[in-house]
Protein backbone atom coordinates (compact mmCIF):
# COMPACT_ATOMS: atom_id res chain seq x y z
CA UNK A 1 0.00 0.00 0.00
CA UNK A 2 1.46 3.76 -1.35
CA UNK A 3 1.71 6.05 1.76
CA UNK A 4 0.37 8.82 -0.36
CA UNK A 5 0.39 11.24 2.23
CA UNK A 6 3.77 11.00 2.69
CA UNK A 7 4.62 11.69 -1.25
CA UNK A 8 2.66 14.62 -0.71
CA UNK A 9 4.36 16.29 1.97
CA UNK A 10 7.66 15.71 0.10
CA UNK A 11 5.94 16.84 -3.33
CA UNK A 12 5.18 20.05 -1.61
CA UNK A 13 8.41 20.36 0.63
CA UNK A 14 10.42 20.16 -2.65
CA UNK A 15 8.25 22.25 -4.68
CA UNK A 16 8.55 25.33 -1.98
CA UNK A 17 11.96 24.57 -2.21
CA UNK A 18 12.47 24.77 -5.38
CA UNK A 19 10.68 28.04 -5.71
CA UNK A 20 12.70 29.96 -3.17
CA UNK A 21 15.77 28.45 -5.40
CA UNK A 22 13.88 29.84 -8.44
CA UNK A 23 13.46 33.17 -6.67
CA UNK A 24 16.86 33.29 -5.17
CA UNK A 25 18.21 33.41 -8.72
CA UNK A 26 16.53 36.89 -9.79
CA UNK A 27 19.81 38.11 -7.96
CA UNK A 28 22.14 36.07 -10.49
CA UNK A 29 22.57 36.06 -14.08
CA UNK A 30 20.74 33.71 -16.54
CA UNK A 31 21.87 31.66 -19.05
CA UNK A 32 19.45 31.52 -21.58
CA UNK A 33 19.35 29.13 -24.97
CA UNK A 34 17.23 27.42 -27.58
CA UNK A 35 16.07 24.36 -27.90
CA UNK A 36 13.62 22.74 -31.29
CA UNK A 37 13.45 26.64 -32.45
CA UNK A 38 14.78 30.33 -31.45
CA UNK A 39 11.45 30.87 -29.99
CA UNK A 40 11.63 27.74 -27.28
CA UNK A 41 13.81 28.46 -24.22
CA UNK A 42 15.51 26.99 -21.62
CA UNK A 43 17.56 28.55 -19.10
CA UNK A 44 20.26 26.69 -16.66
CA UNK A 45 17.56 27.30 -13.71
CA UNK A 46 15.36 24.62 -15.57
CA UNK A 47 17.23 22.45 -16.09
CA UNK A 48 19.11 22.91 -12.48
CA UNK A 49 15.34 22.92 -10.79
CA UNK A 50 14.50 19.61 -12.90
CA UNK A 51 17.83 17.94 -11.76
CA UNK A 52 17.19 18.93 -8.05
CA UNK A 53 13.70 17.03 -8.09
CA UNK A 54 15.28 13.92 -9.89
CA UNK A 55 18.06 13.94 -6.93
CA UNK A 56 15.09 14.12 -4.19
CA UNK A 57 13.05 11.32 -6.02
CA UNK A 58 15.95 9.17 -6.70
CA UNK A 59 17.21 9.26 -3.02
CA UNK A 60 13.62 9.05 -1.64
CA UNK A 61 11.56 7.22 -3.81
CA UNK A 62 14.04 4.65 -5.74
CA UNK A 63 11.61 3.03 -7.78
CA UNK A 64 9.39 6.14 -8.92
CA UNK A 65 10.30 6.68 -12.44
CA UNK A 66 10.24 10.64 -14.20
CA UNK A 67 9.04 12.10 -16.71
CA UNK A 68 10.45 15.65 -17.07
CA UNK A 69 10.62 18.90 -19.37
CA UNK A 70 13.94 18.79 -19.73
CA UNK A 71 14.74 15.16 -20.29
CA UNK A 72 16.84 14.55 -17.26
CA UNK A 73 15.02 11.86 -15.94
CA UNK A 74 13.81 8.63 -17.50
CA UNK A 75 12.99 7.78 -21.33
CA UNK A 76 8.93 6.08 -20.36
CA UNK A 77 7.67 3.48 -22.50
CA UNK A 78 4.54 3.44 -20.23
CA UNK A 79 3.21 5.12 -16.83
CA UNK A 80 2.84 1.59 -15.49
CA UNK A 81 4.36 2.46 -11.26
CA UNK A 82 4.42 5.15 -9.90
CA UNK A 83 5.54 8.08 -11.92
CA UNK A 84 6.41 11.41 -11.45
CA UNK A 85 5.41 14.33 -14.09
CA UNK A 86 7.93 17.45 -13.93
CA UNK A 87 7.62 20.55 -15.87
CA UNK A 88 10.29 22.49 -13.52
CA UNK A 89 9.75 25.66 -15.14
CA UNK A 90 6.10 25.82 -17.36
CA UNK A 91 6.54 29.74 -18.97
CA UNK A 92 9.94 29.92 -19.64
CA UNK A 93 9.61 32.44 -21.97
CA UNK A 94 7.87 34.81 -19.30
CA UNK A 95 10.76 33.58 -16.63
CA UNK A 96 13.15 34.81 -18.38
CA UNK A 97 11.41 38.17 -19.85
CA UNK A 98 9.63 38.85 -16.79
CA UNK A 99 10.64 37.06 -13.40
CA UNK A 100 6.98 36.24 -13.30
CA UNK A 101 3.76 34.69 -14.42
CA UNK A 102 5.58 31.12 -14.55
CA UNK A 103 5.02 28.06 -12.25
CA UNK A 104 6.25 24.81 -11.49
CA UNK A 105 4.35 22.06 -12.03
CA UNK A 106 4.39 18.80 -10.17
CA UNK A 107 2.25 15.77 -10.84
CA UNK A 108 2.33 11.71 -9.34
CA UNK A 109 0.60 9.17 -11.24
CA UNK A 110 0.10 5.89 -10.24
CA UNK A 111 -0.81 3.54 -13.79
CA UNK A 112 -1.38 5.87 -15.86
CA UNK A 113 -4.00 7.94 -12.42
CA UNK A 114 -3.05 11.38 -11.60
CA UNK A 115 -2.93 10.86 -7.79
CA UNK A 116 -1.21 14.41 -6.51
CA UNK A 117 -1.25 17.09 -8.83
CA UNK A 118 1.00 20.45 -7.39
CA UNK A 119 1.05 23.92 -9.39
CA UNK A 120 3.52 26.33 -7.79
CA UNK A 121 3.54 30.42 -8.93
CA UNK A 122 5.78 30.55 -7.29
CA UNK A 123 6.75 34.71 -7.41
CA UNK A 124 3.09 34.96 -6.15
CA UNK A 125 3.83 32.01 -3.46
CA UNK A 126 0.65 30.33 -4.85
CA UNK A 127 0.31 26.44 -4.18
CA UNK A 128 -2.44 25.09 -6.33
CA UNK A 129 -2.50 21.26 -5.01
CA UNK A 130 -5.19 18.68 -5.17
CA UNK A 131 -4.89 15.03 -4.02
CA UNK A 132 -7.04 12.50 -5.94
CA UNK A 133 -10.43 12.17 -4.66
CA UNK A 134 -9.55 15.07 -1.69
CA UNK A 135 -10.63 18.08 -3.27
CA UNK A 136 -8.03 21.20 -4.69
CA UNK A 137 -6.79 23.93 -2.96
CA UNK A 138 -5.14 27.55 -3.61
CA UNK A 139 -2.52 27.18 -0.29
CA UNK A 140 -5.09 26.50 2.27
CA UNK A 141 -8.32 27.34 1.17
CA UNK A 142 -10.62 25.14 -0.49
CA UNK A 143 -11.35 25.37 -4.01
CA UNK A 144 -15.16 25.41 -5.39
CA UNK A 145 -16.40 23.48 -7.61
CA UNK A 146 -17.27 24.91 -11.02
CA UNK A 147 -20.35 25.67 -11.66
CA UNK A 148 -21.81 27.10 -15.38
CA UNK A 149 -21.22 30.45 -16.93
CA UNK A 150 -23.07 31.36 -19.77
CA UNK A 151 -21.38 31.12 -23.50
CA UNK A 152 -21.47 35.07 -23.52
CA UNK A 153 -19.77 36.05 -20.34
CA UNK A 154 -16.76 33.82 -20.60
CA UNK A 155 -13.37 34.55 -20.40
CA UNK A 156 -11.25 32.16 -22.67
CA UNK A 157 -7.58 31.93 -22.51
CA UNK A 158 -6.19 32.00 -26.02
CA UNK A 159 -3.14 32.65 -27.59
CA UNK A 160 -3.30 35.26 -30.60
CA UNK A 161 -1.44 32.95 -32.86
CA UNK A 162 -3.87 29.85 -32.88
CA UNK A 163 -6.47 32.60 -34.32
CA UNK A 164 -3.62 33.46 -36.61
CA UNK A 165 -2.23 31.65 -39.85
CA UNK A 166 -0.75 28.36 -38.00
CA UNK A 167 0.88 25.20 -38.72
CA UNK A 168 -1.47 23.71 -36.22
CA UNK A 169 -5.35 24.43 -37.14
CA UNK A 170 -7.30 26.38 -39.30
CA UNK A 171 -7.94 30.07 -37.37
CA UNK A 172 -11.65 29.76 -39.03
CA UNK A 173 -12.66 27.42 -36.38
CA UNK A 174 -11.40 29.13 -33.35
CA UNK A 175 -12.23 32.89 -34.52
CA UNK A 176 -15.81 32.03 -34.00
CA UNK A 177 -15.28 31.56 -30.15
CA UNK A 178 -13.18 33.88 -29.66
CA UNK A 179 -16.32 36.66 -31.07
CA UNK A 180 -18.88 34.75 -29.30
CA UNK A 181 -17.44 35.27 -25.86
CA UNK A 182 -16.92 37.81 -23.43
CA UNK A 183 -13.39 38.09 -23.81
CA UNK A 184 -10.38 36.84 -24.34
CA UNK A 185 -6.74 36.54 -22.30
CA UNK A 186 -3.24 34.94 -22.64
CA UNK A 187 -1.16 34.53 -19.71
CA UNK A 188 1.88 32.73 -21.77
CA UNK A 189 2.56 29.35 -18.92
CA UNK A 190 -0.51 26.46 -19.39
CA UNK A 191 0.45 25.37 -15.86
CA UNK A 192 -1.39 29.03 -14.56
CA UNK A 193 -3.87 28.85 -17.30
CA UNK A 194 -4.88 25.50 -16.12
CA UNK A 195 -4.63 26.68 -12.46
CA UNK A 196 -6.81 29.63 -13.15
CA UNK A 197 -9.38 27.57 -14.72
CA UNK A 198 -9.33 26.00 -11.74
CA UNK A 199 -10.04 28.63 -9.27
CA UNK A 200 -12.37 30.24 -12.12
CA UNK A 201 -10.44 33.39 -13.40
CA UNK A 202 -11.15 31.98 -16.78
CA UNK A 203 -13.46 29.70 -17.72
CA UNK A 204 -12.07 28.41 -21.31
CA UNK A 205 -8.38 27.92 -22.47
CA UNK A 206 -7.33 26.68 -25.98
CA UNK A 207 -4.34 26.08 -27.27
CA UNK A 208 -2.48 23.71 -29.65
CA UNK A 209 0.44 21.82 -28.32
CA UNK A 210 1.17 20.61 -25.00
CA UNK A 211 3.13 18.07 -23.53
CA UNK A 212 2.38 15.73 -20.56
CA UNK A 213 4.31 17.72 -18.24
CA UNK A 214 2.62 20.97 -18.91
CA UNK A 215 -0.64 19.64 -18.11
CA UNK A 216 -0.32 16.64 -15.35
CA UNK A 217 -0.46 18.60 -12.52
CA UNK A 218 -3.61 20.44 -14.28
CA UNK A 219 -5.62 17.68 -14.85
CA UNK A 220 -5.42 15.99 -11.16
CA UNK A 221 -6.70 19.95 -9.79
CA UNK A 222 -8.97 19.74 -12.62
CA UNK A 223 -10.60 16.72 -11.85
CA UNK A 224 -11.46 17.69 -8.24
CA UNK A 225 -13.62 21.22 -9.27
CA UNK A 226 -15.28 19.32 -12.46
CA UNK A 227 -13.67 21.04 -15.31
CA UNK A 228 -13.47 19.14 -18.23
CA UNK A 229 -10.17 18.67 -20.07
CA UNK A 230 -10.02 16.71 -23.67
CA UNK A 231 -7.66 17.44 -26.92
CA UNK A 232 -9.73 19.66 -29.51
CA UNK A 233 -11.13 16.52 -31.13
CA UNK A 234 -12.97 15.73 -28.03
CA UNK A 235 -10.42 12.91 -27.25
CA UNK A 236 -9.02 11.89 -23.89
CA UNK A 237 -5.36 13.27 -23.69
CA UNK A 238 -2.11 11.02 -24.23
CA UNK A 239 0.08 11.27 -21.47
CA UNK A 240 3.21 9.82 -23.91
CA UNK A 241 2.64 12.69 -26.41
CA UNK A 242 1.73 16.41 -27.47
CA UNK A 243 -1.77 17.09 -27.44
CA UNK A 244 -4.45 19.76 -28.60
CA UNK A 245 -6.18 21.14 -25.32
CA UNK A 246 -9.67 22.36 -24.98
CA UNK A 247 -10.62 22.60 -21.20
CA UNK A 248 -13.56 24.38 -19.90
CA UNK A 249 -16.31 24.27 -17.26
CA UNK A 250 -18.46 21.49 -17.93
CA UNK A 251 -21.24 23.60 -19.55
CA UNK A 252 -19.22 25.64 -21.41
CA UNK A 253 -17.12 22.46 -22.44
CA UNK A 254 -20.54 20.85 -23.65
CA UNK A 255 -21.48 23.79 -25.16
CA UNK A 256 -18.66 25.20 -26.91
CA UNK A 257 -17.53 21.70 -28.57
CA UNK A 258 -21.03 21.52 -30.25
CA UNK A 259 -21.58 24.86 -31.50
CA UNK A 260 -17.66 25.06 -32.61
CA UNK A 261 -15.47 22.12 -32.77
CA UNK A 262 -17.38 19.03 -33.67
CA UNK A 263 -16.57 18.17 -37.20
CA UNK A 264 -19.79 18.18 -39.06
CA UNK B 1 4.64 77.87 -8.43
CA UNK B 2 2.83 74.60 -7.97
CA UNK B 3 4.09 72.43 -4.67
CA UNK B 4 4.54 69.19 -7.45
CA UNK B 5 6.09 67.34 -4.23
CA UNK B 6 2.91 67.90 -1.97
CA UNK B 7 0.70 66.66 -4.98
CA UNK B 8 2.45 63.69 -5.45
CA UNK B 9 2.48 62.80 -1.79
CA UNK B 10 -1.11 63.49 -1.30
CA UNK B 11 -1.58 61.24 -4.66
CA UNK B 12 0.88 58.32 -4.07
CA UNK B 13 -1.06 58.28 0.08
CA UNK B 14 -4.30 58.73 -1.66
CA UNK B 15 -4.13 55.66 -3.99
CA UNK B 16 -2.85 53.52 -1.17
CA UNK B 17 -5.79 54.15 0.63
CA UNK B 18 -8.04 53.34 -2.57
CA UNK B 19 -6.17 49.92 -3.17
CA UNK B 20 -6.16 49.07 0.56
CA UNK B 21 -10.53 49.47 0.45
CA UNK B 22 -10.37 47.38 -2.76
CA UNK B 23 -8.69 44.91 -1.33
CA UNK B 24 -11.34 44.94 1.61
CA UNK B 25 -13.85 44.44 -0.76
CA UNK B 26 -13.30 41.50 -1.53
CA UNK B 27 -14.82 40.12 1.54
CA UNK B 28 -18.39 41.53 0.64
CA UNK B 29 -20.52 41.59 -2.36
CA UNK B 30 -19.71 43.20 -5.67
CA UNK B 31 -22.65 44.91 -7.40
CA UNK B 32 -21.94 44.85 -11.33
CA UNK B 33 -23.33 46.49 -13.84
CA UNK B 34 -23.30 47.28 -17.71
CA UNK B 35 -22.93 50.37 -19.43
CA UNK B 36 -22.22 50.62 -23.35
CA UNK B 37 -22.49 47.44 -23.73
CA UNK B 38 -22.53 43.67 -21.94
CA UNK B 39 -19.24 43.76 -21.38
CA UNK B 40 -18.33 47.11 -20.54
CA UNK B 41 -18.77 46.15 -16.74
CA UNK B 42 -18.48 48.88 -13.90
CA UNK B 43 -18.74 47.74 -10.21
CA UNK B 44 -20.01 49.64 -7.02
CA UNK B 45 -16.21 49.76 -6.11
CA UNK B 46 -15.30 51.35 -9.60
CA UNK B 47 -18.07 54.13 -8.61
CA UNK B 48 -17.15 54.73 -5.16
CA UNK B 49 -13.23 54.60 -5.21
CA UNK B 50 -13.67 57.59 -8.39
CA UNK B 51 -15.98 59.21 -5.60
CA UNK B 52 -12.96 59.00 -2.84
CA UNK B 53 -10.66 60.26 -5.39
CA UNK B 54 -12.75 62.91 -5.98
CA UNK B 55 -14.06 64.15 -2.23
CA UNK B 56 -9.94 64.39 -1.66
CA UNK B 57 -8.82 66.50 -4.37
CA UNK B 58 -11.84 68.82 -4.02
CA UNK B 59 -10.88 69.25 -0.15
CA UNK B 60 -7.30 69.58 -0.73
CA UNK B 61 -7.34 71.55 -4.60
CA UNK B 62 -10.22 72.93 -4.39
CA UNK B 63 -9.01 74.71 -8.51
CA UNK B 64 -7.89 71.28 -9.57
CA UNK B 65 -10.47 69.66 -12.40
CA UNK B 66 -10.69 65.68 -12.32
CA UNK B 67 -11.54 63.61 -15.81
CA UNK B 68 -12.80 60.28 -14.30
CA UNK B 69 -14.22 56.94 -15.95
CA UNK B 70 -17.42 57.22 -14.22
CA UNK B 71 -17.57 60.45 -15.25
CA UNK B 72 -18.20 61.49 -11.60
CA UNK B 73 -15.72 64.66 -12.09
CA UNK B 74 -16.04 67.66 -14.23
CA UNK B 75 -16.76 67.56 -17.68
CA UNK B 76 -13.92 68.82 -19.48
CA UNK B 77 -13.33 71.10 -23.19
CA UNK B 78 -9.45 71.14 -22.16
CA UNK B 79 -6.54 70.87 -20.14
CA UNK B 80 -6.00 73.76 -19.31
CA UNK B 81 -4.61 74.25 -15.65
CA UNK B 82 -3.67 71.40 -13.38
CA UNK B 83 -6.51 68.21 -14.76
CA UNK B 84 -6.77 64.63 -12.23
CA UNK B 85 -7.22 61.92 -14.63
CA UNK B 86 -8.62 58.62 -12.99
CA UNK B 87 -9.22 55.91 -13.74
CA UNK B 88 -10.44 53.82 -10.24
CA UNK B 89 -10.51 50.33 -11.45
CA UNK B 90 -8.73 49.43 -15.00
CA UNK B 91 -9.04 46.11 -15.87
CA UNK B 92 -13.18 45.95 -14.26
CA UNK B 93 -13.88 42.51 -16.34
CA UNK B 94 -10.86 40.93 -14.34
CA UNK B 95 -11.47 42.50 -11.21
CA UNK B 96 -15.07 40.78 -11.83
CA UNK B 97 -13.76 37.39 -12.35
CA UNK B 98 -10.42 37.34 -11.29
CA UNK B 99 -9.79 39.38 -8.33
CA UNK B 100 -6.07 40.00 -9.85
CA UNK B 101 -4.98 41.75 -12.93
CA UNK B 102 -6.27 45.16 -12.35
CA UNK B 103 -5.07 48.85 -11.09
CA UNK B 104 -5.50 51.86 -10.41
CA UNK B 105 -4.61 54.42 -12.66
CA UNK B 106 -4.10 58.20 -11.67
CA UNK B 107 -2.38 61.03 -13.44
CA UNK B 108 -1.69 64.79 -12.70
CA UNK B 109 -1.09 67.04 -15.81
CA UNK B 110 -0.71 70.87 -16.04
CA UNK B 111 -2.15 72.27 -19.36
CA UNK B 112 -1.78 69.20 -20.91
CA UNK B 113 1.65 68.12 -19.96
CA UNK B 114 1.82 64.99 -17.59
CA UNK B 115 3.60 65.76 -14.63
CA UNK B 116 2.47 62.79 -12.19
CA UNK B 117 2.38 59.09 -13.04
CA UNK B 118 0.82 56.52 -10.74
CA UNK B 119 -0.33 53.29 -11.70
CA UNK B 120 -1.23 50.58 -8.45
CA UNK B 121 -1.49 47.22 -8.70
CA UNK B 122 -3.40 47.01 -5.69
CA UNK B 123 -3.31 42.69 -5.13
CA UNK B 124 0.34 42.91 -5.30
CA UNK B 125 0.73 46.20 -4.05
CA UNK B 126 3.26 47.06 -6.72
CA UNK B 127 3.05 51.35 -7.20
CA UNK B 128 4.54 52.08 -10.51
CA UNK B 129 5.18 55.83 -10.15
CA UNK B 130 6.76 59.04 -12.00
CA UNK B 131 7.81 62.74 -11.97
CA UNK B 132 8.47 64.33 -15.20
CA UNK B 133 12.16 64.62 -15.44
CA UNK B 134 12.64 62.64 -12.87
CA UNK B 135 12.69 58.43 -13.60
CA UNK B 136 10.31 56.23 -13.23
CA UNK B 137 9.99 53.65 -10.11
CA UNK B 138 8.51 50.97 -9.11
CA UNK B 139 8.12 50.37 -5.43
CA UNK B 140 11.11 51.82 -4.21
CA UNK B 141 13.51 50.36 -7.18
CA UNK B 142 14.17 53.03 -10.13
CA UNK B 143 13.11 51.79 -13.57
CA UNK B 144 15.91 51.54 -16.74
CA UNK B 145 15.33 52.94 -19.90
CA UNK B 146 14.26 50.77 -22.02
CA UNK B 147 16.78 49.41 -24.41
CA UNK B 148 16.49 47.62 -28.05
CA UNK B 149 15.03 44.29 -28.34
CA UNK B 150 15.00 42.76 -31.93
CA UNK B 151 11.93 42.49 -33.19
CA UNK B 152 12.05 38.63 -33.67
CA UNK B 153 12.57 38.19 -30.04
CA UNK B 154 9.99 40.86 -28.83
CA UNK B 155 7.11 40.09 -26.92
CA UNK B 156 3.90 41.92 -28.04
CA UNK B 157 0.50 42.60 -25.87
CA UNK B 158 -2.32 42.03 -28.10
CA UNK B 159 -5.75 41.02 -27.74
CA UNK B 160 -6.85 38.03 -29.82
CA UNK B 161 -9.71 40.54 -30.65
CA UNK B 162 -7.81 42.68 -32.34
CA UNK B 163 -6.81 39.50 -35.34
CA UNK B 164 -10.00 38.55 -35.73
CA UNK B 165 -12.97 40.03 -37.38
CA UNK B 166 -13.52 43.27 -35.95
CA UNK B 167 -15.37 46.84 -35.65
CA UNK B 168 -12.21 48.55 -35.35
CA UNK B 169 -9.64 47.51 -37.80
CA UNK B 170 -8.50 45.18 -41.00
CA UNK B 171 -7.03 41.98 -38.71
CA UNK B 172 -4.90 41.54 -41.82
CA UNK B 173 -3.06 44.58 -40.75
CA UNK B 174 -2.16 43.14 -37.71
CA UNK B 175 -1.65 39.33 -37.98
CA UNK B 176 2.16 39.85 -40.02
CA UNK B 177 2.96 41.35 -36.22
CA UNK B 178 1.85 38.64 -34.17
CA UNK B 179 3.45 36.06 -37.06
CA UNK B 180 6.51 37.95 -36.72
CA UNK B 181 7.51 38.60 -33.11
CA UNK B 182 8.50 35.78 -30.26
CA UNK B 183 5.02 35.36 -28.58
CA UNK B 184 2.20 37.00 -27.93
CA UNK B 185 0.31 37.99 -24.79
CA UNK B 186 -3.09 39.29 -23.35
CA UNK B 187 -3.69 40.89 -19.81
CA UNK B 188 -6.64 42.67 -20.27
CA UNK B 189 -5.82 45.70 -18.39
CA UNK B 190 -4.53 48.73 -20.40
CA UNK B 191 -2.63 50.83 -17.53
CA UNK B 192 -1.17 47.07 -16.06
CA UNK B 193 0.17 46.25 -19.73
CA UNK B 194 1.67 50.03 -19.98
CA UNK B 195 3.40 49.25 -16.95
CA UNK B 196 4.50 46.29 -18.25
CA UNK B 197 5.75 48.31 -21.03
CA UNK B 198 7.91 50.40 -18.72
CA UNK B 199 9.48 47.42 -16.88
CA UNK B 200 10.44 45.59 -19.99
CA UNK B 201 8.21 42.59 -19.27
CA UNK B 202 6.78 43.21 -23.11
CA UNK B 203 8.38 45.17 -25.69
CA UNK B 204 5.10 45.92 -28.09
CA UNK B 205 1.52 46.96 -26.89
CA UNK B 206 -0.96 47.23 -29.29
CA UNK B 207 -5.15 47.55 -28.82
CA UNK B 208 -7.87 49.21 -30.43
CA UNK B 209 -9.40 51.59 -28.25
CA UNK B 210 -8.47 53.57 -25.15
CA UNK B 211 -9.54 56.51 -23.13
CA UNK B 212 -7.41 59.12 -21.73
CA UNK B 213 -7.59 57.76 -17.96
CA UNK B 214 -6.62 53.78 -19.27
CA UNK B 215 -3.34 56.10 -20.74
CA UNK B 216 -2.67 59.23 -18.87
CA UNK B 217 -1.06 57.64 -15.85
CA UNK B 218 1.14 55.31 -18.53
CA UNK B 219 2.43 58.28 -21.19
CA UNK B 220 3.75 59.88 -17.76
CA UNK B 221 5.71 56.43 -16.61
CA UNK B 222 6.62 55.88 -20.78
CA UNK B 223 8.08 59.52 -21.05
CA UNK B 224 10.54 58.40 -18.15
CA UNK B 225 11.87 55.38 -19.69
CA UNK B 226 12.31 56.16 -22.94
CA UNK B 227 9.21 54.24 -24.21
CA UNK B 228 7.40 56.06 -27.74
CA UNK B 229 3.53 55.63 -27.71
CA UNK B 230 1.33 57.32 -30.59
CA UNK B 231 -2.61 56.06 -32.64
CA UNK B 232 -2.26 53.06 -35.06
CA UNK B 233 -1.53 55.77 -37.54
CA UNK B 234 1.62 57.23 -36.11
CA UNK B 235 0.09 60.35 -34.49
CA UNK B 236 0.00 61.39 -30.84
CA UNK B 237 -2.26 60.74 -28.66
CA UNK B 238 -5.62 63.25 -28.06
CA UNK B 239 -6.33 63.47 -24.41
CA UNK B 240 -10.19 64.41 -24.99
CA UNK B 241 -11.26 60.98 -27.03
CA UNK B 242 -10.50 57.72 -27.26
CA UNK B 243 -7.51 56.33 -29.30
CA UNK B 244 -5.98 53.60 -30.77
CA UNK B 245 -2.64 52.67 -29.07
CA UNK B 246 0.94 51.53 -30.24
CA UNK B 247 3.40 51.52 -27.84
CA UNK B 248 6.45 50.08 -27.85
CA UNK B 249 10.46 50.28 -27.30
CA UNK B 250 11.78 52.66 -29.20
CA UNK B 251 13.42 50.50 -32.03
CA UNK B 252 10.30 48.56 -32.69
CA UNK B 253 7.89 51.42 -32.68
CA UNK B 254 9.96 52.47 -35.62
CA UNK B 255 10.73 48.97 -37.10
CA UNK B 256 7.17 48.01 -37.07
CA UNK B 257 5.46 51.15 -37.84
CA UNK B 258 7.93 51.18 -41.24
CA UNK B 259 7.60 47.63 -41.83
CA UNK B 260 3.81 47.07 -41.18
CA UNK B 261 1.48 49.98 -39.95
CA UNK B 262 2.57 52.74 -42.03
CA UNK B 263 -0.16 53.44 -45.18
CA UNK B 264 1.94 52.79 -48.41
Amino acid sequence: MMNWNEIEDYAKHWIREAGERIRDSFQTKLVVESKSNPDDLVTNMDKETEQFFIEKIHETFPSHQILGEEGLGDKLQSLKGITWIIDPIDGTMNFVHQQRNFAISVAVYEDGVGQIGLIYDVVHDELYHARKGQGAYLNSTKIEPLGDVPLEKAIVAINATWVTENRRIDPKILIPIVNAVRGTRSYGSAALELAYLVTGRIDVYITMRLSPWDFAAGVVLLNEVGGVITTLEGEPLNFLKENSIFVARPNLHKEIFTKFLKRK
